[in-house]
């Protein structure tokens, strides 16, 4: 039986002569422990199970005689559970700390995606939610959580939904209950949205800050959906991708999944340990099924190489088996003179994401989304945001204190 | 009032004239959102949730007019649950993004420490089930899990026992469940055990492998504690942390647990980037609840830099509330002529743990183990290794092809 492989290509450092030897322990080693020593029958017996060098490329010189190379390996998917803590630690578990080496690539077979639900929403279903068929879809971040009474909060959700937010997030930093639990606030701010509906057309979803044990996550997503949650932010990383993946596929939790990248950078930033951007932020995320994936924008302090940004969006948009497409948020930086190279850059597909560029507009967070809504209704429009800004003041004042985009 | 405070230090490579700046940005950033533009009033009552600014030290010239500095930050102890998920999202969580940042560590204040369980058993735990109140520990690796029936796998277990093995873990790889479910393992290599502790006087603990979804962790964790597991393996990086945490916490859950590195390297092995090896495999680890923490030994060919792992023997074992001390399990490239250099460097709590150093051993695994636990003996005599290899012929043959350490 020829199994089913997952590839992962790993770039390493390395003496050229060690390559494919190393190659071929990475292949046995992390499958089934021993070959060439095993009589002929129990080879028969463990073929299946047993890793495959697929490649070695030696790209660049590197330091000291070394080389750059490239090593692609097969693990069958005999080897795996449906769990991500299986997939880590079988491609990247002991090898993430053998020297210098980055796992760059993760080609994941159709039989293994099917295993997994993936976005419950994805772009279409979460537009088919917020009522809005079309445009770039704006979030909005509330400046300050922590310390906050309910009412305080309350009024602060109240000037972002004012503005047209179509997604108003938790701080994801933000997971004390000491003035009000999740659930009060999911039930305070829907009054809120309720409220600002009549004056904006668009009902502001809320997504809130999903906390608690790890073990117990299930338990309380459903218990926030319960309680009329819209949308669930999730920072992924803190607490595993598993997480992620048993929550997003629990057929009780009925919110879209907002994945926050806290902790991503941990893993991705450094440039020859770690793993690529495009697999920690796009393919997992996707695969665990995130709706909705924040990461940091091409735009602001906090960025991505072009080409990891690239990929990355590759990753949520392209047909890989069943799987829903993700909304991208790029993220940081984002102010309204921005939206046109947003969707340049990204497509109508994008989620527009604030904190500052909405909370910092002269005219406060109301105006701050108003300047946003404008922007991207301009864009829609096909005509500059400048002539936009003739007839919106929010989107004037915007451009005057930020001014337009790369 | 004064609150407490978890003191982050983070390495950053920034311009000199932005570094209090940013400094001031983390502090509130990452706290309460906004500061200077509150009133009064406001400032009084989100004072106690508010970061600061412990200090910002240059201490080397960077690339193009940078500098390299430390920030140390305070964040205020109301603002964390007992999630590893709130302290990971708030000291590192967009900071991990932020360009050339690196998490070098964390001062977790006494009030902070006692909401955590920590180990179970500790060193002095583990001795006490195991009935080895003095010398180094010995584990053994299974050289091949995947792709065995289970009775090649009992097999194998009984070879590592008859070595005189304390502890014999599962290959951190195993998943699947074909051929049997850890259940079974549990209950088959107990018989084993006990068989070989007629000839050894030493009952080895078979350290099973934690798998299954994160949210049914702990129920799994008591499944394999009813079915007789005396110790379990765990990818705690796989998983994540909180899950460590909450299946150590779980009193249903009786066996030690023994964490995995696997996907630390990830997080660690950068030197611009990610968290120093000390916090991930050392003061995580142990505060979440390891009772044994496997890290990279000073001695093979994966490493951590030696000052590294001294700051990690340090975080398992410095007095810190109540916790328990972690035993640490250096491992990779231990052969039995290392002992000497393991218990000069790391004491004789320690666990002397080994793969290919027992199971390429000349006269197979039993002679491996064997091997090892003279030269633990011989070790805690204080004579030269040479002198019992004259009366330990597994020794004697260890020494032969593998030489004496470092």
């Amino acid at each position: 039986m020829q199994p089913d492989f997952i590839f992962a290509t790993y770039r390493v450092q390395d003496r050229e002569a060690n390559l494919m030897k190393r190659a071929e322990s990475i292949a046995i080693g992390l499958t089934v422990g021993s070959w060439t020593e095993l009589p002929q029958a129990r080879k028969d017996e463990v073929a299946r199970h047993c890793g495959v060098v697929q490649g070695v490329e030696v790209y660049a010189a590197g330091d000291d005689g070394l080389v750059w190379a490239d090593i692609r390996i097969g693990y069958p998917l005999a080897n795996f559970t449906e769990t991500m803590a299986a997939l880590l630690t079988t491609v990247f578990g002991k090898l993430s700390m053998d020297g210098v080496i980055r796992l760059v690539r993760l080609d994941l077979p159709e039989t293994y995606i099917s295993r997994f639900a993936g976005p419950k929403y994805g772009v279409d279903g979460i537009r088919e939610r917020l009522g809005v068929p079309e445009r770039p879809l704006l979030m909005s971040i509330f400046k300050s959580c922590i310390g906050q009474s309910l009412d305080d909060l309350r009024a602060h959700f109240r000037e972002q939904a004012q503005g047209g937010a179509d997604l108003i997030k938790d701080d994801e930093i933000f997971f004390t209950e000491e003035y009000a639990t999740p659930e009060q606030r999911v039930i305070a701010y829907h009054t809120e949205a309720e409220r600002a509906y009549e004056q904006t057309g668009q009902l502001a979803h809320y997504a809130v800050n999903l906390t608690g044990p790890v073990t117990e996550l299930r338990q309380q997503a459903k218990r926030l959906c319960d309680a009329g949650a819209e949308a669930l932010l999730f920072n992924v990383y803190a607490y595993g991708l598993d997480a992620l993946r048993e929550v997003a596929a629990d057929p009780a939790v009925t919110a879209p999944i907002i994945a926050h990248p806290a902790m991503a950078g941990a893993l991705y930033a450094a440039t020859h340990h770690g793993i690529a951007a495009s697999i920690v932020l796009g393919q997992l995320l996707r695969l665990c099924g995130a709706d909705v994936a924040i990461y940091p924008s091409p735009y602001g302090s906090v960025t991505l190489q072009r080409e990891d940004g690239d990929a990355l969006l590759q990753a949520l948009r392209e047909a890989r088996g069943h799987l829903r497409i993700s909304l991208p948020a790029p993220s940081a930086g984002i102010f309204p003179g921005l939206v046109p190279a947003l969707v340049r850059d990204a497509g109508r597909d994008v989620i527009v994401n604030a904190g500052g560029g909405i909370h910092g507009h002269p005219g406060g967070a109301t105006a701050g989304g108003q300047a946003f809504r404008a922007a991207i209704d301009s864009v829609m429009r096909g005509e500059p945001l400048a002539v936009a800004a003739l007839t919106s003041e929010p989107l004037r004042q915007a451009l005057v204190k930020w001014g337009e985009g790369q």
